[in-house]
C-alpha cells in the first residue's frame, strides 16, 4: 500500500513493486484522472498483478479510518506500507501564516501518525512472516535533519517531527511485530521540484557531491532496500547523493 | 518577555529575570488568578521592576499578533524572549486522535513559529546592542531529540519540530541581527510532572546520572546562561542531568 | 575485497558475495589456519569463483600499501571494499592505558583511513560503471553514535571517529567517482560477542526492541544492500534491531 | 587547571579565570618563553592569585600522571579542568600518513582520555560542593560533528572521538560526582587560524550567519558558562556563530 502513489516518489515506488510482481494499492489522488493514469501505468508494467485505488485524505482521521476499513472490507492483507503523501509549500518566512503552518503540520506530521496508526491496527491481524507482521516505511526528508531554507521552515519542522516519530513509533509497534523505518530523500527530479526557480536548482546542485539530482526510480529502489534490510528498525536513512 | 510565565519553568525564568533587575512581561495564563499570583510573586522578588501581563494564545495568530501590538502600544521594547508555553498530554499511542495531534502540533510547533515571527518583527526595530537587536530562547525538550515514550508521541514529534525550527529560524533571523537558540530540559520538578505516576517517576529517575530531577530554578539559570553566552546561534542545548 | 574477512561479520560478507557469484579477496588473518578455513568455506559455497587472501595489518601503512600493491600485481580490479577489521577490548575505564587507547585508535581510526586511502588510490584507475569507479563500506558501530559502556570508551571513541570519517572521506572521494558509506551494527552473534558475561548479554538483550541479536549473515545482507542502494553517499546506517 | 593554557583559547580561559579571582594552573608549553609570557600575562591581570605551570605532554601517560602527581605534591586541589590542548595539522587527504594520523589520534583522542582519567582520579578526593567534586570541560570542535574539509580528516575524526567520549566518560565519572561536558568552537581568531590561506578564511566566513569569527575571549566566556550551568552533564555545546 502506497500513499501519494499517484505521482512522484510514491508512483515510482508503486512501479517498482509492480515490476517485482507485488499487488499494489494506492491512495487515490484528489484528481481522479491522475489516479486513472497511475493505475493504467501500473497495469502496463505488469498486467498479472492487482492494482487498486481507494480515496484517502491522510490528515483526516475519518478518511484514513475509512480507507483502511475499505481495504479490510475488500479482503486485502497489507504487508508493506510506503507513506509518501505530503505537502511542501515554499513561502517567505515572515509571510508564513498560522493557517499554512497548521495545514503543513496536519498533513505531514499528523498524517504520518494517522497512516501509521491505522496501518498498524490492520497489520496486527496479519500472520508473522520472518520477524514481522508487516513493515512501514515513511518517506520523510533530509530537510528534517539538516533543515534547508527559511521558505520551508514549516515543512522542515514537520519533517523533523516525522523523523523523530519513526523512532517513537518503532518502539511501540515492535510490541506487535510491526517494523517502521524512514527514508529521507535529498533532491529528486519530481514534478514538484521542477517548479523550483532555476537559480535555486543551480545553487542546490552545487552542494551535491554526486553532482546530480536523483530520479524518483532511485528513491523507489532505496525504499525497497529499506523494506528488505534485516534488523533495521526505527531508523531514518538519508539518500542525498552526498550534500553539504 | 516570557510566554508560559505564570507557572513552571516560565515562572522560574521570570523570577530569575526579576532577581537580576530586569523588567518582566509575561503572557497571561488562561486562569486570571494564576496570572495575579505570578505578578504578585515577581513584585515580591523585586519591587523596583515593572511586571506586566498581556493575554496570548500562542497557537492563534490573531492573538499573538494582538499581544505584540499591545506591547508596542505600551511603548515596551522587548530585548529577550523566553518561549516556554506548550502542552504535553500523555495518551496511549493507539488512543491518540487527530484532534489531539493537531492541537499539540498547533500549540507547540505552530505556536513556536508564531511567537518567533512576531517577536522578530518587533525586535527588527530595536537598536543593535553588541551583536544583536534581540535574543529569543525556545524551551523545547530532550524528547524531541531522544524521543521518550509512545504516550507522548505527538509531543515528542512537536518538540523535534521545535528543535529543527531553531536552526532554520536562526539562519533567517540572523539577517536582522536577531539571535535564537533552544533549551531542551530533561526531567524537571514542575507541577505538571508531579502528576506522573510514581512508577514512571521511579523508572525515569533511575536513568538520570545525577540521580535527581532538576528544579525549575535550575532551568531558569540555564536559560539566562544561554541568553548570555556569546557566539551561540541556532543551537539547542540539552540539560538533562545525564540521561540514558 | 573484505578486511577482517576470515571471521565474524567479515566472513559472512565474504560468504554472501560468494553466494552471489562475486570473486572474493580477503585480508588474511594473523592465524594462517583461520585464513585457510575461510578460503575453504568460501570455495565450498561457490566453487566457480576466485577466492584469494593476502596479508594485511590495517593499522600499518607499509602493510596496507603492500597489500594493495600485491592485488594490483595480481591484476585484480577491486570494485567493492568492505572494511570490517577492528579490535574491541573491554577494560574497566580507569584501567585503560595509553598503550591500549593508542592501539585501538591505530587499528580502528587510522586503520579505516589507511584502507580507504589505498583502496581509493587503486579504484581511481577503474572504469566508471554507473555513477562510480568503486564503492567502499566501512563497518563501524552503534557505539560510535550512542556510546555504550565505559569499559569500551576507547572503542566507542574510535567508532565515532570512523562514523565522522565516512562523511569527510565521502566528500573527497566523490571527486574521483568513488562512493563510501558506513554500516553501524548493534549486537551481533559473533564469536567475539560470545565471550561477553551472561549478565551483560541479558541486560543488553532487554534493550533491543526486536528482542533478539542479529546473526552475522544479516549484517552481510545489510552490507550488500548498502553497496547497492543508489544515491547513498557519506551515510552511516544503524542496524540495531531497535535499541534504547 | 587548564591544558594548552599558554596560548589560544586555553590562555583566554586562564585569563577569564584570573579576572574572576580564581587561582590558575596551566600545563606548560613546550616553549619555556611562551609559558613565562603566559604566567606574566595572568599575574598582570590579577596579582592576588596564584599562577603555576607544570610540564605536561597530554598524549603521554607517564607525563600526565607525573603532572597530576606534582599538583597533588604541591597541595593543590583542582576544582575545574579545561582541557584545550590539541593539534590540528592540515594536509591534503591522500598525503596524510599513518604517522600523522597516529599522532593526531594520540594527542587529541588519547590525550583527552588521559587528562580526564587523571583529573578524575585527583578529583575523587575532593569534598562535594553542590552536586560535584569537580568539573571537567573538554574543548572539542564543530569539525567533530559536521566534519569540515578532507585536509583535516584526521583532526575531524579525532574530534568526533572527543565528542563521543564526553558522553561515555560522563556516565562513568558521575559515579564519583564528577561532571564533564564539552565545548565545540567554530572559527576562532587564534594565532593558529591566522595561518590559514586568505581564500579559505573568506570562504568560511561566508558560511557564518553572524558574519564574523569569534575572539578567543568569547570562547573563554562560553567555557565559564558551561562550567557554571546547572544540570548539564555529558553534553557538547557548539558555539559557531551559526554556520552552514
Amino acid at each position: 500500500m502506497i500513499t501519494g502513489g499517484a505521482s512522484g516518489i510514491g508512483l515510482s515506488c508503486a512501479s517498482a513493486v509492480a515490476k517485482a510482481g507485488g499487488n499494489v494499492l494506492v491512495s487515490a489522488s484528489r484528481k481522479p484522472e491522475k489516479t486513472q493514469q497511475a493505475i493504467a501505468h501500473l497495469k502496463a508494467i505488469n498486467s498479472a498483478i492487482d492494482v487498486k485505488a481507494f480515496p484517502c485524505e491522510v490528515g483526516q482521521e475519518a478518511s484514513v479510518s475509512a480507507f483502511f476499513a475499505a481495504i479490510a472490507q475488500a479482503g486485502i492483507q497489507i504487508d508493506h506500507v510506503i507513506h509518501s503523501a505530503g505537502i511542501s509549500p515554499n513561502t517567505e518566512f515572515f509571510d508564513q501564516t498560522q493557517a499554512e503552518w497548521d495545514q503543513v503540520q496536519n498533513t505531514n506530521a499528523t498524517g504520518s501518525f494517522l497512516v501509521t496508526k491505522y496501518a498498524a491496527l490492520a497489520m496486527k491481524n496479519n500472520p508473522v512472516r520472518g520477524d514481522f507482521r508487516g513493515k512501514i516505511l515513511l518517506v520523510t526528508s533530509t530537510n528534517g535533519i539538516n533543515s534547508w531554507d527559511p521558505v520551508s521552515a514549516h515543512y522542515d519542522a514537520s519533517k523533523a517531527a516525522n523523523n523523530l516519530f519513526v523512532r517513537v513509533a518503532a518502539e511501540k509497534l515492535s510490541e506487535d511485530q510491526i517494523c517502521i523505518n524512514g527514508l529521507a530523500p535529498g533532491w529528486i527530479n519530481t514534478d514538484l521540484n521542477a517548479t523550483l526557480p532555476p537559480d535555486v536548482r543551480e545553487k542546490e546542485s552545487a552542494k551535491i557531491w554526486m553532482k546530480r539530482w536523483a530520479e524518483p526510480d532511485e528513491m523507489a529502489h532505496c525504499a525497497l532496500h529499506l523494506l528488505t534490510m534485516p534488523y533495521l528498525m526505527g531508523q531514518v536513512v538519508m539518500a542525498d547523493g552526498g550534500y553539504r
